[in-house]
């Protein structure tokens, strides 16, 4: 497997930052690279750069083997591909348009009635990092596709294959995102809390709660081998008297009583329903009347 | 400052699985290690291995110049310190008792009215870490009782000082705690949305889910930058999409809504109050009404 190969041509269809990135990358591997996008002139800088400019997107669908799609949603992927389906056919279709499961279930559907190899994507990266192996694409759907052009699909990142359902990429990629915005959700409430007494918060977060946050990782395997039902452990004590700390430190110190609210009732099964001899839901209440708590 | 000294005398107050590990850390560092609890039989291991079980409280804080409190909460230190705190005097309290701010300030209030040098501090770890230096110990309080001490506390784990606020460290333990129930609540929305596909979730937990939640910490600075105020960027249309996305998705795969909605509400003002064409409101509104949104 290591015979150099040329590189093949590519086409790429929607160039918002993420498939002008996503163009530069097959460009700059020595990829022929035909573009195409609702409004044509967003093409120029790439054309400019060696891309060839698809006049229709029946032309652009049929100039490579290998198309990429990367549209703002389903909705526009479906009013740019199906008119055009047929033009596809014998081809393989890489859509990283980000989508629910479903959507990706009945493309490949679609793909499918039109005789097109289908996978799809899910790209774990902003458009900076296209082009770097720490870009994580996930890919789904036919691994037959996924073999074929593994080493092309390398350009835009490292490439993961998660499984022959077409929704897996989709479903593995909102996963991720939604853990990131748990982590993030956690960051600002602990930014709030320490900006309280002015603290220096761009050295808070890298001498104290990154370090943290990458040591509690430690915690994840465990969430992992739990049951996703119900049953949890139950809190030891001290856990206890550290939620019930937490609302009343975020209280004296005025932070924003909602977010903190929202970012304990998702733990609340593991957490257990009662902190210190106080009800979960007692304590939320009190955040935004503390006059009745104290 | 590198002149071997002989290891000073330190008592432990109070033995939960904390305090039989400080304890135990000092034993193993050669302290002559003095122990209390108000069941005094917690302590037979402790003295089997070296440590001199105090009779009475008074004892036990006479003992040695370094007094370490790790207790249930402040009711039961109060109980516990209120009667005896004249034999303080001239001596240093660190109390590791989890609590907040105010409690940490009032304290400080009690011990300079007895003549007691005071810290507080906060142990960012488990009891299994203690003795470690990845154990991390935040401190606040009086810097001369700090850096008097600071090698008899490096014995527990690595120390920092935060700060001459006696409340310093409590705040940035809850602080630090609360970012870990943030990225825990991630995780396990990230970990139910994959479990409804029969994923392999220790296997999705090391080779994603960590790499990923490790990768996205280079946010947090950013997020430490902006105002704590209600100003924020105005969010991608990418972004609105992927949000609408994860709330489409866990609703069609069955995932408890309550957790997911709870998830996206801390960070409304930085996603926008619309995703997609559609309010945030309604997006978490539509996580419990499904048959009304589709």
């Amino acid at each position: 497997m290591n015979e150099r190969k040329e590189p093949i041509p590519v086409t790429v269809v929607g160039l918002g930052a993420m498939g002008m990135a996503l163009a530069s990358a097959f460009l700059a591997a020595g990829h022929p690279t035909t573009v195409w996008n609702r409004s044509a002139g967003k093409a120029d800088d790439l054309v400019a750069a060696g891309a060839a400019r698809a006049a229709t997107i029946t032309e652009a669908l049929t100039a490579s083997p290998l198309v990429i799609t990367c549209l703002l949603d389903y909705p526009v992927l479906h009013q740019v591909l199906d008119p055009s389906g047929g033009a596809l056919a014998g081809r393989t279709l890489v859509n990283l348009t980000n989508g629910t499961p479903e959507q990706a279930r009945e493309t490949a559907t679609w793909a499918a009635r039109h005789d097109v190899g289908y996978l799809d994507g899910g790209i774990m990266a902003v458009p900076a990092m296209i082009g770097r192996p720490e870009a994580l694409v996930l890919y789904s759907g036919s691994q037959a596709a996924f073999n074929q052009h593994e080493q092309t699909l390398n350009r835009m990142g490292g490439s993961r294959y998660v499984g022959a359902d077409p929704g897996s990429a989709s479903l593995y990629d909102l996963a991720l995102l939604s853990a990131m915005y748990g982590q993030f959700a956690g960051a600002r409430h602990a930014l709030a809390l320490v900006g309280t007494e002015n603290a220096d918060l761009p050295e808070f977060t890298s001498s104290l709660l990154i370090p943290w946050l990458t040591a509690t990782m430690i915690g994840l395997p465990v969430l992992a081998q739990q049951d996703t039902a119900q049953d949890s452990d139950s809190p030891s004590g001290m856990q206890a008297v550290a939620i019930a700390n937490i609302v009343d430190a975020s209280n004296a110190q005025g932070v924003d009583g909602d977010l903190l609210s929202h970012l304990l009732i998702p733990m609340r099964d593991l957490i257990g329903r009662r902190a210190a001899g106080r009800s979960l839901d007692d304590l939320v209440d009190l955040i935004n009347r503390p006059e009745q708590g104290k």
